[in-house]
């Protein structure tokens, strides 16, 4: 019998379907940690999808038993260097805000356990959705590190007071918690979270691509302005969505009790 | 026997009792959809509001079966120009932010649906409670058209992955998640909802007027200052009422553990 | 038998056990009201133990039946002066974000009640557990002063509806509740507040100084920032604590799966 060949598998797969792009982390062994090729791979990755017209919606995904662990901490110690270190976070930091500024919602995949800059990956996506084992905790100050790059994601998702208590903690919340408290949308029995995370994708690939761009074009833009400067923007972008064909369709139809083209 | 005229009736019903004043949506056969006469109405009727100081709390509630269904879609396909739905978006915007600008508190009284500009509406008042066979949902995805203005509202009302998943995929939530999630106060009973709202215009009608006016006055542009300009300004407010005549007898009252006058 | 000699006692105590401060309000029979030398003891305490290296976690406790009942209102009323509310509410509004601005965490021990700018003390807190017996209120517009200043702090806590809720009609919310909203981390029985309060702190101060430091230092700055520019500020943080001997012995512990020294 012949010794199984070692085959270098990509760190990050893309498959497609109907529309529906799934980004899988795959570094299973390594709990998926970001390494510097795992954070380039995930940054050209998005700025194709990006590109990519046919893409409606991103589910970010991750092979094996835990979703992400975080950085590469064994990595990291082998640079011990500040300007290493703050190119590295500058890189991550940059990859999450690459999320938030695809033009289409980009659902998490959560199973296993979200730590560290892995929660903050959930935190920065539009949509999570989690198997009910799922768990969840920004862990770095267990070792010393303050998870200083994800509270921006997490106190942006979760409330002050919980926010604070996980990152000077390093305690764990489980799925259930993690959904009271709104870092993710909705936990689920693990063998229903393919299912789960198709059925949310389902209904976004059933809306208007036009409309759910210009969305996402807004959604998180808008959050950070002032209320009138808020309005005045969104006023704009959904007076330019009605000029759309899909929106003027989609009103006809809704008007006529018929099913759109 | 003859047959019934019709009679013309206004599209904004005002009636007011001891300090309170209700307005109503009165186009019940059109879910209360806000119309141009509608929004003008709306407008006209928060600029004598602001102005009347009889009135100590708005209420505003919804004739038929729904609370309001948004923007009127018929009357907005009729005008395809952008100018046009900028101008009719801007004027919606003015009239949630002059919701926010009354010196006096407003409660929405929520009954049916609330959806799109209409569940904006219900975020836009400072307080609201349903009945809890409400159903809330910005569902402009679900015809073409993304709630843009609507999200601004929602989105400084419910976290972020909960206001973009109603913002995205148009799913209704029920008034028990809606009061869950901080959109509204409280759901209960339908045929308790007009005592539980007299109930709440009661207590804030028991309230110095002066420290309810000198409190909406700062309580939404003190959420968007830094933290010590927001400090720098309440201070001041605060020390503003403290010079108020009922501020010293409700104090004194208090400290002799008497009735204030 | 005489009668016994009344010992002027301090305004507020501080107890400090293994690098655990706990500032004690010392004022139980009047429900340790923030009176103008409460107010100057807190700064002068919060101050000292800023510069105190040996102190890693500090605890806000309270003497007696009530947590704080706010002002106090005897003293604000003897000062009916604009000049004299204006210095009162600054003052008052430094030492709550001298709390905010301590470099290390700070747990609320809350029983009894909190109310008006007691309240606002547990808003202000990083952490806060109270006793589920416990009963917090901004109430304030009760005596017709409307709790501008506390405010500031429980809507940066609470969400929209439910702080103006309870800021116009001086309701008050049982410790559930204000587990619930986000107000305070935990609600525990009475008997085991201590307790639970010590467990908070021991984790703490299990963790890294140095990370813990690091964190608290820029936790509510990046709060206040644009997304890219609060990413940018902790990258730079994270990059600092890298380079800390904590951060570096903690990592390599946990990747040789030892005990970190």
């Amino acid at each position: 019998m012949l010794a199984a060949v070692p085959v270098s598998e990509p760190l990050l797969l893309r498959e497609d379907r109907d529309g529906v792009a799934t980004l899988r982390l795959n570094r299973p062994r390594q709990f998926n940690a970001l390494s510097e090729a795992m954070l380039d791979a995930l940054q050209r990755e998005i700025g194709e999808l990006a590109a990519d017209t046919s893409v409606r919606c991103v589910v970010l995904a991750a092979a094996g038993k835990a979703f992400c662990a975080g950085h590469d901490l064994r990595e990291m110690r082998g640079h011990p260097e500040l300007a290493y270190y703050q190119a590295l976070f500058a890189r991550c930091s940059k990859v999450m805000q690459a999320i938030q500024s695809l033009p289409v919602p980009v659902i998490a995949r959560v199973q296993g356990i979200a730590t560290a800059a892995g929660c903050q990956l959930v935190a920065s996506c539009d949509l999570a959705i989690a198997a009910d084992t799922a768990r969840f905790a920004v862990s770095g100050i267990n070792v010393g590190l303050f998870c200083a790059t994800p509270s921006v994601a997490l106190s942006r998702n979760v409330s002050t007071k919980r926010a604070f208590d996980m990152l000077f903690t390093g305690r764990f919340i489980d799925a259930a918690t993690a959904a009271d408290w709104g870092l993710i949308n909705e936990a689920v029995p693990e063998a229903e979270l393919d299912a789960a995370v198709a059925r949310k994708a389902e209904v976004i690939l059933s809306r208007s691509p036009a409309a759910v761009r210009y969305g996402k074009s807004m959604f998180y833009r808008q959050r950070q302005m002032a209320l009138a400067d808020a309005y005045a923007f969104a006023g704009d972008v959904m007076a330019r969505n009605m000029m759309e064909e899909d929106a003027g369709e989609g009103i006809d139809a809704f008007l006529a009790k018929r099913i759109p083209k």
